[in-house]
């Protein structure tokens, strides 16, 4: 099978000229098929604000009442992913922006209300692969934002690092795929406050000794699951590293052993 | 060839929620391969004046400067773009929105700045259109916002009639061509004030007889001149008609003779 990077990036490095920019400029660089997940929230809360409605968040995820979903629509699937697509055609490379709801690529349903009522949030069922897949083929870049469909008309907010990992995982039937999360570290530290305190390597065995002995927590906890989750649904490797270091060496490599 | 027929709406019908659904619902019926332009001005301008930024029209086109940039980019390729797309998929319809930066499907040039500075927005250069009819050969369905890109990391406002005629002339390689421009009226009206004098068919000489006896006059003159500009870049047939009949005979069929 032919190899495929697939990228997911945070809101701050799409948001700030310089730093998406650089990111475009490192992404392009990389050579064979890839894709690119963007996030968007700083936008979207900035947007909001100016339009008067209120950004109110629950352990870290986006109330979506019907205001704040047209929002999102504007700013994941309009500004944010068109100016990367964009950015992406000026330096050669044939992005396709896309949501969930383009090409039926992506299916969700609204979660369920428990505890909280998140509104127009998706939690993806169905991942279309083939046509994605199709596309990458003939040397297409998806470029996806963190927005799916109900297949019944509605958008729906969902979280870029669920869109990455469920698109990885739908896309190594066609590709070896590698999966790549960046966010502000070099990696998975072991001090959090030595940022050269990578930690190379992580097996479950290690993961769960880390978590443990408090090494490992808070938010990196589900993402590492996550990434675990992958591996075992067909994704040939996960990586957690920084935006600068995409063509690079380092960062943490996640395996299933 | 195949048949394609490539219509074009304007913001009023696809801004409104019932008049949106209604003309999903037609479109959605079409059998064959299809395209859809859509316009979103009125929402621009509304969401400009949420976020204080006043809209300036010259000759019925926007002012579009960096701020205004930003809302188009948001309205066009998210809101409507995207509420479109979601609302064919529920219809079975195989919907993938696009910008002209998506696949680098569409490059236009800055407006050079003669009497006027409308800012940016872009003259059309170059049609992609084999990477389209590629996709539309599978049954995909583009939904095209009225924005294309400079293959520089700009995008650039793009009027939708001219997305319309420049897609479906770059199309009529490919295919077997139906441009139809949906507007308020059954048709070019012989009496304006008379809904049902609609003109059945147009040639270029009964066209110039028309203008010269003040029958067809503002707006109009330009759209019928495009009508006849695609047929002679090899589209078979141009019709004027309103958005709820798309799918039934009638309007105004513009024929090279």
């Amino acid at each position: 099978m032919e190899k495929l990077i697939l990228i997911k990036v945070g809101g701050k490095i799409v948001e700030e000229p310089a730093s998406l920019k650089q990111l475009l400029t490192d992404f392009a660089k990389i050579e064979g098929h890839k894709v690119l997940v963007h996030g968007g929230g700083r936008s979207a809360t900035a947007m909001a604000a100016r339009l008067g409605i209120e950004s109110k968040m629950v352990n870290g995820r986006r109330i979506t009442d019907e205001e704040t979903l047209k929002v999102v629509t504007m700013v994941y699937g309009g500004l944010v992913n068109k100016q990367i697509v964009a950015g992406l055609q000026a330096l050669g490379v044939n992005a396709l922006g896309l949501t969930g709801a383009d090409l039926n690529y992506m299916r969700s349903e609204k979660r369920p209300v428990k505890d909280v009522d998140y509104g127009f949030v998706g939690d993806v069922k169905e991942v279309n692969a083939s046509i994605l897949a199709d596309l990458i083929a003939k040397d297409v870049v998806p470029v996806l934002a963190p927005l799916t469909h109900d297949k019944s008309g509605n958008l729906l907010n969902t979280n870029a690092d669920t869109i990455a990992g469920e698109a990885a995982k739908a896309l190594a039937t066609y590709f070896d795929v590698t999966l790549m999360y960046c966010f502000e570290k070099k990696g998975v530290l072991k001090d959090e406050n030595d940022d050269d305190s990578v930690i190379a390597e992580l097996t479950p065995a290690l993961f769960e000794s880390y978590v443990q002995s408090g090494v490992i927590q808070g938010g990196m906890i589900p993402k590492l699951e996550n990434a675990f989750e992958a591996l075992k649904a067909g994704v040939k490797k996960v990586v957690i590293t920084r935006a600068d270091l995409i063509d690079k060496e380092g960062g943490t490599i996640i395996i299933e052993l």
